[in-house]
């Protein structure tokens, strides 16, 4: 049997000053790290050994990863970073205040923005400082690979590819991989994993800091899926 | 030009003790995280931008890289742990508390395990609690690759095998590592860069905490070399 535990990172800079963040690279705050460290210690009492882990470029994720594996004294094992895991690319309303976005948009806009599967936030544009091209983790990203938006549907289909070429070959020379990432990346993941339709991942709730272990076959069809 | 910035973690727990610890999985100390954070910040300052990071599979190096890292923003650059790096594997000597080490074998004699290029200390056998063979973190090493003691010329072949396999091909595709070990370790890298005698590696100091930044042309022949 193979294991795959999805982990999301706990509370950031960004969710205390309800601020949508996307590729922003906030820190995570001292309850954050609370989370991941209670993570790492569940995930050791349950006995789970991965073998390979990954997370995205982005710090809260990975800071959890580091902290959580230092629980589990699993600090030697390999870690893949990979920008496929980052969260959905906001587009123009990354930095912005939930609240105000509400108030210029309407509700009813920034509800469909957040819950629906293919809505798009407006645009940036290549000169915007949050552009990820001015970034260097990015440099390595083809033009079209920079996001200026992302609608869910966008998110998850990045995600894909790094399921389908990086985590997979790796679970099929291990039995376990802990992937610490984001709420958009990991619905993603869970899409993949459960089969789920459009209207089931974007009512999905993944809650922070709890390890989401699947058991699945040498085929990878999941037998099973509980939070610890 | 090309940069290799080695840096020798701060100091562990078995540093307080006088212990041998060698392959030992040791954690840092309050003060070796200082030194890891000092060692970042200097960095940062000095412009560093390492593309690629290498470090052991033992956690005072690990933690020295995440906190140095952390402290220079650069927590997404891909990081290879790989056990070549590790500190030279010191035998039966292990653990021992090195006065009474001395007390027992002679200090003359433990001066000669400790800084002779070839001396090798007491073997351990394979059913020794400390022998590598029983840690997951090296279940893919051969036979010949688990050591059981290891004299400073051991140790530097192991380095070398890393040096070429891994972290040149990356020296060609960026400008700039950085390596976070041990000091027999990067006594071993001190060696290749500056072609030293058995004479010269074996009188090297490295302090703890302190990059140590190479600069080199494109066929790696060192430039200058000098501590931040």
């Amino acid at each position: 049997m193979k294991q795959i535990i999805l982990l999301r990172h706990g509370e950031s800079r960004w969710n205390l000053e309800n601020r949508f963040t996307g590729w922003t690279d906030v820190d995570l705050t001292d309850r954050g790290r609370e989370e991941a460290r209670k993570a790492g210690r569940a995930m050791l009492q349950a006995g789970l050994q991965p073998r390979w882990m990954f997370t995205s470029v982005l710090r809260r994720a990975i800071h959890t990863l580091q902290i959580a594996a230092c629980e589990m004294q699993l600090d030697w094992v390999p870690v893949i970073k990979d920008w496929h895991l980052n969260e959905r690319f906001y587009g123009a309303l990354q930095g912005l205040d939930k609240s105000a976005t509400a108030e210029r948009y309407g509700a009813e806009q920034v509800h469909l923005w957040r819950r629906s599967f293919d809505a798009q936030p407006p645009l940036i544009t290549p000169d915007d400082p949050r552009f990820p091209g001015h970034d260097p983790r990015y440099a390595s990203l083809t033009a079209d690979e920079l996001p200026l938006t992302e609608s869910l549907r966008d998110t998850i289909a990045r995600v894909r590819s790094c399921w389908e070429e990086k985590i997979v070959p790796r679970l099929h020379d291990s039995d376990c991989v802990l992937i610490a990432a984001h709420g958009n990346s990991l619905r993603a993941l869970a899409m993949l994993l459960l089969h789920l339709t459009a209207s089931e991942v974007t009512g999905l709730e993944i809650p922070t800091g709890k390890p989401w272990v699947f058991t699945a076959d040498d085929r990878l069809d999941v037998q099973s899926a509980a939070y610890l």
